[in-house]
């Protein structure tokens, strides 16, 4: 009898949960195996990773800090790495800027998680850049929005009056995730114009800016929005700027920022508040210790000539044995190449099961897609292994590909 | 013109952050001012941090993990440290644990924001020890939960059927925050029997486990819910318990776990991968350092005693100078004492405003309240400060009724 009352059923998850799904978990899994070859993940080489600069970090943060960093922060953040932040946004732009502007968050993906708990009830419009970061789609499914693509032409008329109604923008203008594309500043500046006239908030995810393979991407979209202000005070404008050290130094320090009008940061850091209480005054400071000496940009510049070998080690690989069924333009900076199926003539959802028997892992343009529509995709990653390894995971690809199209080839001589 | 545009009011927050407060904060900031003495926050006391076992954890954890601890960690956490609490745990409570049933968080405080992610749609009903811990209040805000009062007398005859309706049942057994209340191991049993009963979950909030200031508080509920259970299996019971170091170490590591049930532990861990992708493994690596030699057991016994004085002091302070207007019961654990006014005779919401003028600080009841009734108690805390400190802290807080009682009489008088 008790053990039968033990076994009632118990609640359901909330709505949201039950039609999610555990992608990014299964990639990680499949994507960790020894014998796969994955281009799935967005990591960066594990082996560049400056182990003896955090570990020397790490000890003097804590003689400088002592106690201080033992404590619950405040709950934007260590002061200091907020100052360091803010004056080197307000260098960058010509902007004025304080620690006001600047929170702290666990890596960027907390940040996108706070953006949707601040400014979305469920049904709001989010209009994003499309296809969108995975991570984004995840982070704002509890809220149930809906959608708009971000069409960057803005050449659609009803565009003007969707942006009207949205809660916000979400845009990744440097060597986006997943396409790689890197943003004219031409269509920063229309769309900076168009979020302006409509009054509303536009996100700027910055993760891969230090990883710049060929030359500079040029102002940000908050450096424009700095630009057309008309007043000499703190910063107001609409821009959320998103920043973190997981591609400049590590990880593992989970260290990310917003900058943004300071009004949009007391929201952001009370919803912090409700969220985790504080993040890790002692990952804070050991980011402090490094950024003060400009170490994020000099280990930027070590790894960068890495990654750019690790691109085109890609790149001549795939344009020998893919280039048959896909096309792809090369990416001038960030960790992916976006590889599109040429003339849809091949679902990446069906590919991934060739995939698999081969040891081979991408990520499919589905989990990227809102409508669900693109399955006519796959996102390439380039940082995580090294030229040789990139070059046997595109020749297993290369084979998957073979095998699908025999399959399917049997299918419709079968049907 | 396009002055005017940029000026355009920008999208409104969500409604659950219109009807918000800042209340946390504000304490934290006027409690944090050097003239003020703070009995309002749940801080450990700083100057016994163990900062140099700290330090030396953090180098020997990255000589012994080095680059694994700079990566995105397993979304669940560092392996080790689940592992070690599942053994932990399968020690003390004599069930079947293992690191599946594991999932480390930021601090309890993220389990509380998972667990109103992963169970709770707007409206949906949580049952809720009152008063209520503020962080968990505030943690399934965004959620728009309804409330009913967990009555530990279990007498209602409405009870049980509320209970079916429930998505869970918030309880914080050991030395709760704000009341200090130990709760009764019968009380605990018939709990879980009801839980059980109504096919509910069970969270189990343990941040103040390892602050016995009088005696051991016995079994948690998650020990009854295993030895309920007629299953050799891995655990499968309803109980879903948080732990944290934040008060046996430090709570600036930002490491505290969820034991449940294994297919629970995944869906908090996807939804934690949706607000963070995962925290820090370099922080859980230090925990686990410290923890594998039970250094957060000796730690504790350390500062338990220093803890002891301080509630001395303060009940002793209490006992001469408040104990016209107020009554309370010794607490035998934890970070509190709740006191409460004499037939409601203080408004300690209105009392806050003389406190501020003698410049201490308390946490008045209303913030615990969700149904924003009571407004006739106050959380003290007594770990933060000295025993000197302290017993000035009340010497200023019967200073603040006195002026507080004058000026309600004057009111009084001229009406």
């Amino acid at each position: 009898m008790a053990s039968a009352k033990t076994n009632k059923a118990r609640p359901a998850t909330a709505q949201w949960l039950r039609s999610s799904n555990d992608i990014s978990q299964q990639f990680l899994a499949f994507g960790g195996r020894a014998d796969v070859v994955s281009l799935a993940g967005g990591l960066p080489a594990a082996e560049l990773y400056p182990v003896a600069d955090v570990e020397a970090a790490a000890r003097s943060a804590i003689a400088r800090h002592g106690s201080t960093i033992m404590e619950y922060g405040p709950v934007e953040g260590l002061p200091a790495l907020r100052q360091l932040i803010a004056a080197r946004v307000a260098a960058e732009t010509g902007g004025n800027f304080t620690a006001a502007n600047v929170l702290l968050t666990t890596g960027s993906m907390q940040a996108l998680d706070l953006i949707g708990k601040v400014l979305v009830d469920p049904g709001e419009l989010i209009v994003a850049q499309a296809p969108t970061y995975l991570g984004a789609l995840d982070a704002w499914r509890p809220r149930a929005p809906s959608y708009l693509p971000l069409d960057w032409t803005l050449q659609d008329p009803g565009f003007d009056a969707a942006l009207e109604k949205a809660k916000f923008v979400y845009s990744v203008p440097n060597y986006s995730n997943p396409t790689g594309v890197l943003v004219s500043q031409e269509r920063r500046v229309a769309l900076l114009d168009k979020v302006l006239a409509a009054g509303t908030w536009l996100v700027e995810d910055d993760p891969y800016l230090s990883i710049q393979l060929d030359g500079s991407p040029g102002p940000s979209i908050l450096s424009h929005s700095v630009a057309r202000s008309t007043s000499p005070g703190p910063y107001d404008g609409p821009v959320i700027y998103l920043g973190t050290v997981s591609k400049s130094l590590v990880p593992g320090l989970r260290v990310g920022w917003v900058v943004a009008e300071a009004g949009m940061i007391q929201n952001l850091a009370l919803t912090k508040m409700a969220s985790d209480l504080s993040g890790s005054l002692l990952t804070q400071a050991i980011a402090l210790e490094l950024m003060e000496r400009d170490f994020d940009h000099e280990h930027s510049s070590a790894i960068v000539p890495v990654y750019r070998e690790r691109r085109d080690a890609l790149l001549r690989e795939a344009a020998l044995r893919l280039s048959d069924w896909f096309e792809w333009e090369v990416p001038v900076g960030g960790m992916f190449v976006w590889m599109r199926s040429k003339d849809s003539a091949i679902d990446t959802d069906a590919l991934y099961k060739f995939a698999v028997e081969e040891k081979v892992a991408y990520v499919p343009s589905s989990v990227f897609d809102f409508t669900g529509e693109n399955r006519f995709a796959m996102r390439v990653n380039f940082t995580r292994s090294s030229p040789e390894v990139i070059a046997e995971g595109v020749r297993r690809l290369a084979r998957a590909v073979e095998h699908y199209r025999s399959a399917r080839q049997q299918l419709e001589g079968a049907a």
